[in-house]
């Protein structure tokens, strides 16, 4: 198979992530045969720099060009007093909706080496952990319109809509049961049915959508609550569902639980048309550049796409099983490192990984 | 002093606690020279049920003719079905509303005699916690107009509106900068000003605001990332202020770190006029009616009362010393009970803190 692949390094430890992520991803292309094209795009702040924009026309073509992207991180203090038509997250939100890339997959996975690293108490982590957050990615409050300034009895008010449509609930909750169906079959729906209109038609559709999957028990949480329930029993979860907001803060305290954040990827997919995925953490501008980010979550990110944009099972073994053996042999960068173990840099964990591959 | 309390017991373990919480009231007036009139109203499922309507007309009367509301918890699954117009949640929505009740005081902290029932790494939890969520509560989405249900391109689509004015950010800016002030003089305000108009408004207007209090720290913070600090780093808080959504789910997230969420009251107040405390849990209807709930945050919410609503320092002080001292003495309700201590009921644990007194 020959594999198109767009890579947009981004800001941050975007480039340096990335760059250890291409080299698995070449490796393990080779092994089994297959070949690998890539080009490089430019998105956020590199692209504010370069072109003046967080998201050149040359970009969108590039992705719709390509069979898969794969996305470093974007953002950093240096554009947080841009004009805020043209903040590097523009790029990453304008692209999410060029690709219309709907459904964006948040596993929360506590990787057993690394238990020691959780947040919460051992007694609760105990069992492990493996949540699917599954978040709408291009409706709700993010994309709802009007939004603006405007003038409420003689002052400044701004706002913004939260908005879906019954189809665009419909198409993020198959999604999510399909998944479901693949795993636990538990489905959890969370929203804020109890105050917000939007809420209530979510509840709705996702009630009448889920019916159809039978084999999937579907439930209903509060926001508020499944911010708590995620700490006292995160193991009550299986697939979370939820709209664009809510999954942004719920799939975040999710992944942090683990203590495995610099670990876990996503994917963000459309029907159809090429897919992204990218590591859940950010750009990290503090450590950008002195080669001790760490590279793993980007390098289960290729897994992802292999996995999931390609249906190449064995290939996404083979890396899951790289990182595994390089984590059981202790190797740690920084952020994962607890004590035990020898530290890397984001070079070296590349190499490691490489190498058990 | 003379105290005119208007009761709002609510639905499930509602009435239990108010119960207990109003026998303690009642010793600690008596004790340092103080009278009690109390009057009870309905609200919730409880004036559902009794008249039909989530908050009777009579309910707000007997509020504002009050110095100060103590509400126990409302809702449950009983009224789940019911139609959105007269849920009991739109019974605490419209006191609050009725009431101008924009700032909502939800204190997280970890009480030491129970540090074992926390959910966090004893190595985090190690130093203790002591958060104020100050949480806007009359404003943003679950307020805002336009709201409803609509066709867009022949589907149904269902839209709230989070909007703040200017002077809605100032004022609960301002509250949180003054509870700063008073404590460790950090204040972060969590917006989400990367992608939402209305989060770059309540940044603007928190940075001009909080100048005024150049001995007050702020720092801003988006919720997801926040929603994450919470469990990695929570000690880094003192104070955080945020808007009415953020607020439900944050704080919420912040209490049960602590473990000790069945121990933590709150406050809503206005400028002016009675303001409402309350326990942050919720009405727990599975465990209502067999007298095993724990009253303590309904007692500690007298205490907040005391000292937020007369400024009865040492009157709310001996409430807390009691509590402490039951604590200290083994007593446990069955959610703070972790393997230790003599478990108690509902209605035992009130003796208990009113023995103390
Ligand atoms: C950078 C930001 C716009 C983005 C979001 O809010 O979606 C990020 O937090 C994420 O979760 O991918
Ligand atoms: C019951 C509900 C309407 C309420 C809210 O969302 O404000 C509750 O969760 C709270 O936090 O007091």
């Amino acid at each position: 198979m020959n594999m198109k692949i767009c890579l947009m390094p981004g800001d941050g430890i975007g480039p340096e992530i990335v760059t250890q992520a291409v080299k698995v991803l070449e490796k393990v292309a080779a092994k089994f045969g297959h070949t690998v094209e890539t080009e490089s795009a430019l998105i956020g702040g590199a692209a504010i720099d370069a072109v003046g924009n967080p998201l050149p026309e040359a970009t969108v073509a590039a992705c719709k060009a390509a069979d898969a992207v794969l996305l470093g991180a974007v953002g950093g203090p240096k554009w947080d007093t841009i004009d805020p038509a043209i903040r590097p997250e523009k790029g990453l939100l304008g692209i999410r909706k060029a690709l219309g890339l709907f459904s964006n997959l948040r596993p929360a996975v506590l990787f057993p080496e690394l238990a020691a690293a959780a947040y919460l108490r051992p007694d609760i982590i105990g069992q492990g952990l493996d949540i699917m957050v599954v978040r709408e990615l291009t409706g709700g409050a993010y994309f709802g319109e009007p939004r603006g300034e405007t003038v409420v009895n003689g002052e400044r008010a701004a706002f913004n809509t939260m908005i879906y449509s019954e189809s665009e609930i419909e198409r993020i909750v198959r999604v999510a049961c399909e998944i479901a169906r693949k795993r636990g079959k538990k489905l959890c729906s969370v929203d804020k049915a109890n105050v917000l209109d939007v809420s209530r038609l979510w509840r709705e559709v996702a009630i009448r959508t889920a019916a159809e999957y039978p084999d999937v028990e579907l439930s209903h949480m509060y926001v508020d609550n499944a911010a708590m329930q995620l700490i006292r029993d995160p193991s009550q979860f299986d697939v979370i569902v939820t709209e664009n907001l809510f999954g942004d803060i719920l799939s975040d305290e999710a992944s942090i639980i683990t203590g495995s954040i610099g670990m876990l990827p996503s994917a963000s997919m459309g029907s159809g048309g090429p897919a992204l995925f990218e590591p859940i953490h950010g750009s990290a501008p503090d450590i950008a550049g002195r080669d001790i980010a760490n590279p793993l979550a980007t390098i289960l990110s290729v897994s992802m796409m292999l996995r999931f944009a390609f249906g190449l099972e064995a290939e996404a073994e083979s890396i899951d099983a790289a990182v595994k053996s390089v984590l059981a042999q202790g190797f740690r960068t920084g952020d994962i490192f607890v004590g035990e173990g020898k530290k890397v840099g984001c070079s070296e964990m590349g190499a490691l990984v490489l190498g058990a591959i």
